[in-house]
């Protein structure tokens, strides 16, 4: 069983949204399990003090490393991926989300206020992950962006597995336009090539309208998906 | 009031983590407002299908142009911002989520399966907007952490506004490094110059170490970052 623990200030937004569909599906099914820690609960004040105000002056608040790391090491010890949700991260990919969901499960540390204290991360070797360039009011939604990538890649998650290795990314490039019935929509039907029941002239058309989404919406990806057709096709050299 | 409408076939996912915390508070005291409208109330089968097996072939299953267009169709015509959460999309980054909080709202789709029959995108023109390279089960908790982004820079709803300036991205950096009380961790004191009170130094430090991480972790931003700022200390050219 793959096995998430997630430590918060905001127990209850777990399961949340993974409580439904094919995560919730599994949660039940026990292809993985999800604990949710209150850090609070691991603050030694009567007022359950998490926060403190940046050393070096500066608005917000830093969660303190003391309280962090007794939450931290309250959970069982064991080899599975540390990770801590925030905008300093580098960037999650489906690389890694592949690498976590191979592995035995992630302990996630949803980081909020400004910050977290740096000792902290260093010492418990935090892996710091961030969705996107954009900042959230904490790690909470991250984290659960991160496992919902994750669990739909478990075995037996997702309805066919073949889904997963034809979807964005696979292969480089953003998924093709996809039609469906209705063959007719306001006046627009279905591209031709796509009931012609040619499955060789079908997957040419996919393959040349996910090149062009790509060049038009990420140069990136792209760029780094010509280099590597480049690299293919080029003979082997006798260096 | 800025406002919500998220098109999904979960719409018990929300508000969700949204009911707490930042974003939470700001729906209680009608900051903004969240309407979820349920895509399979807007089917016309008794089975309530929202889906059907792609033209062409291939795994998995497409959103129905006709179901989502009436449901899209029923929300009250008004000039927001029109979404859908899909990894086809361009990246989320947060000066779109700034523009969008400027503006009155929006109007969010969920892709579920293997994506929404295109006819539909192009018809109803819907930005496609994408958090990461990654593959979510569907456009849900993407929608969450897309409001979440926005609802915090919605005026009143941070504590103090400060915050927002001074995070990641404000000014194309990851943030640096951040301390709070105790003053020794794990043997581990807090940098000197952080508790020096000499706030030029302080300021030096903490750019110093934004433009360390950033170079080591997202070579892209640091690229950007040096490239702005070599043009600003360039001395205008008389063309």
């Amino acid at each position: 069983m793959w096995r998430a623990t997630v430590l918060t200030i905001f127990p209850d937004m777990f399961p949340g949204p993974l409580a439904q569909s094919l995560a919730g599906k599994a949660l039940t099914s026990r292809v993985w399990s999800l604990d949710s820690v209150d850090i609070r609960a691991h603050a030694t004040d009567k007022h359950r003090t998490v926060d403190d105000t940046p050393a070096g002056g500066g608005p917000g608040m830093v969660m303190k490393a003391d309280v962090l790391a007794r939450a931290l090491d309250a959970v069982p010890h064991d080899t599975r991926a540390r990770l801590m949700m925030s905008p300093r991260g580098t960037r999650l990919t489906q690389n890694r989300v592949a690498e976590l969901a191979h592995g035995l499960g992630a302990v996630i540390v949803c980081a909020r206020f400004e910050g977290v204290d740096e000792r902290l991360i260093k010492a418990r070797r935090m892996e710091e992950v961030s969705l996107g360039d954009f900042v959230l009011s904490g790690g909470e939604i991250a984290a659960l962006a991160l496992l919902d990538a994750c669990v739909r890649l478990l075995p037996g998650v997702m309805g066919r597995e073949a889904s997963a290795a034809e979807e964005s990314f696979a292969d480089g490039l953003l998924e093709y336009p996809q039609y469906t019935r209705p063959p007719v929509f306001e006046g627009e039907p279905i591209p031709e090539i796509l009931t012609s029941g040619d499955h060789k002239k079908v997957k040419a058309w996919r393959l040349a309208e996910a090149e062009r989404l790509t060049a038009e919406r990420r140069p990136d990806l792209w760029q780094a998906y010509r280099a590597r057709k480049s690299l293919k096709n080029r003979p082997e050299s006798k260096g």
